[in-house]
């Protein structure tokens, strides 16, 4: 059992029983006497083992068999310009902003078209997710872009967005995993694995079969084609073998746990304890608005920045990790994804309780 | 010791003395109660890994102060685009063509410019490296484009080719840190880290500073700017993490070892023995050139495929990995990194004599 507790945004906590069965395999993988590091991408040995992480995946998700599961480099940022690069047919499509990563993504998305900003919750710093069942959709517009969770700011959506027929493009990467969500609702669901799955360097994407296409943008390099990565089944060039090997561990650690539906009930059971010591607190109360809380990202703040740095350094002193919050938002953040314990939580608030009690003058 | 050695062409053998020390200090990285896998890449921690990493890469590589070294993620593959759209002016460029990464190189410049072939082995299939003196270079080229070693076809350029003036862009992935060069008579050198470094998911570019700029082909996505990356020192975005770690260790290592002039009689050595054997074997010859011949890649074959493929048989019988050939050579293919021992070549000699001795009725 640790003594520390890691709440970093990402990378982050990973389950402790994966890091371990990681090291003993280190030297010697299923009798190969090699490291999963070593063995060739074109081996039997690691075709089972992105095999099998991709049927894990989409058992655990149930995707739909008319979807393509993509295992990519180069990070969600590039999938920024990848989007539009691949689905931009009129030149046209819309965002939603509820963060700092819709927002980059949507600055992205500029420069190949003309892009309409479909709802934003920007007027009060992303602290809540904007209404978006009558969205103010262009007439041809290619896809409406959305990101699930909101990493910085500590919010969700909590109802689908209606995109009115359009194609719906999902950045999940801070919630991938962490509750059952249903597929078809969405065009293309697309995450970096360093929150909730893996060490970082991977994107998963899922995308609907028909959309993956021939037709891209002029310019549009072979590796940003998903139909590059869809014909050779995500081997069209070296992958990123490591980080695959490593997702398949954690998929088959949340299916041990009873699969999403009790990963979301214990991720809500973790973030209750957070969510109602903060409601019930008189030094330190949540940022995001209550009825657009994530359950991975929990921002927090008191009454002054002063206080805050305190916090942060006594926290930070007392064994928790990477507790402060973006300079976007400021105050405190902690990211209590799938990996974190329920006792760090507790932990947390243990510790967080006897700071208020100790009137910010904690150990002093 | 192990007892199987693994001639992969990459992913590919990684030194054992740095797989166990990743596997000890995989549950806890330096009293952090953390893995190096779950640590924030904005953590002084991290900063510290990538910072050693990076020095250490320009002690032994000897980088003069006037490179950028940048640590990327999308495989070589995404360089193939990310190198025209960021130094083509002209939409002229020149490619020496000696096997298949670097025509897959041309080929994907073609779609951004007029592209001349400044030389080419393809007339024999590649097995050797041709006379780069005096190049036919196009009157407005933006930059010489070559590839080192190729992996492949098992050659390797012994001279730097002239480009009479012209930027040279030099794809070093199958021979990185195998032997010292001088960096500066280059203008880039850029290598996937999956074959002599680390784990596969990321790509380390080492580019004259001066190169690196803002002004680059329209349409070009930020991530594809090295200004993006150079800016941000390599964290942009997410690095991949751990293979940032994986390469740090690796250049400990060969520092331990004597560095890059020991590296490269180590890799002599090895070499020699397979060539050796190779030049007075009936039954075995070698397939590149002998004036061309890599250090890292040995392409060997009989007289018939039937006497090749009985020989793969046996051979992965025997705790001899990945030895087949690529299908566009055929035959057999040995990788010998920096970290396959001595005894690893030893092992695979004794094998081949064994079997040239027993006529290709090896253990019947």
């Amino acid at each position: 059992m640790r003594k520390t507790f890691n709440f970093s945004a990402g990378p982050a906590v990973l389950p402790e029983v994966v890091l371990q069965a990681a090291a003993d395999e280190m030297m010697n993988y299923k009798g190969s006497d090699m490291s999963v590091m070593e063995i060739s991408h074109r081996s039997a040995l690691f075709q089972s083992i992105i095999d099998e992480t991709e049927a894990d995946l989409r058992e655990v998700m149930n995707i739909p068999d008319d979807y393509e599961v993509l295992f990519l480099q180069g990070g969600t940022s590039l999938q920024f310009s990848m989007i539009p690069m691949n689905f931009m047919r009129n030149r046209k499509a819309d965002y939603i902003l509820t963060g700092y990563w819709a927002k980059k993504a949507y600055n992205e998305a500029k420069q190949y078209g003309q892009i309409n900003i479909a709802a934003s919750s920007e007027d009060k710093n992303y602290s809540y997710i904007p209404d978006c069942s009558d969205l103010d959709i262009s007439r041809e517009s290619d896809y409406v872009y959305m990101c699930e969770n909101n990493t910085i700011y500590g919010t969700k959506f909590k109802d689908c967005p209606n995109s009115k027929g359009k194609i719906l493009v999902n950045d999940i990467s801070s919630c991938f995993l962490s509750e059952p969500m249903n597929v078809s609702d969405y065009d293309m669901l697309f995450g970096g694995v360093q929150k909730n799955l893996a060490p970082a360097g991977l994107v998963i994407a899922i995308i609907r079969k028909p959309l993956i296409s021939e037709t891209v943008m002029q310019g549009t390099p072979t590796m940003m084609r998903y139909k590059t990565h869809s014909d050779k089944k995500s081997l069209y060039n070296t992958p990123p073998t490591y980080n695959i090997y490593i997702v398949g561990k954690v998929i088959k650690w949340i299916k041990s746990l009873g699969g999403l539906k009790k990963m979301k009930e214990l991720n809500e059971r973790k973030a209750s304890i957070l969510y109602d010591y903060l409601d019930n607190s008189t030094m330190f109360h949540g940022v995001a608005e209550k009825e657009s809380r994530s359950l991975m990202n929990v921002t927090f703040r008191t009454e002054s920045e002063e206080l805050d740095a305190a916090f942060v350094k006594a926290a930070t002193e007392n064994n928790i990790i990477s507790i402060k919050g973006h300079r976007a938002v400021g105050g405190m953040r902690a990211s209590i994804y799938n990996a974190m314990p329920i006792e760090g939580v507790r932990y947390l608030v243990d510790f967080m309780r006897e700071f208020e009690q100790s009137g910010g003058n904690y150990g002093k």
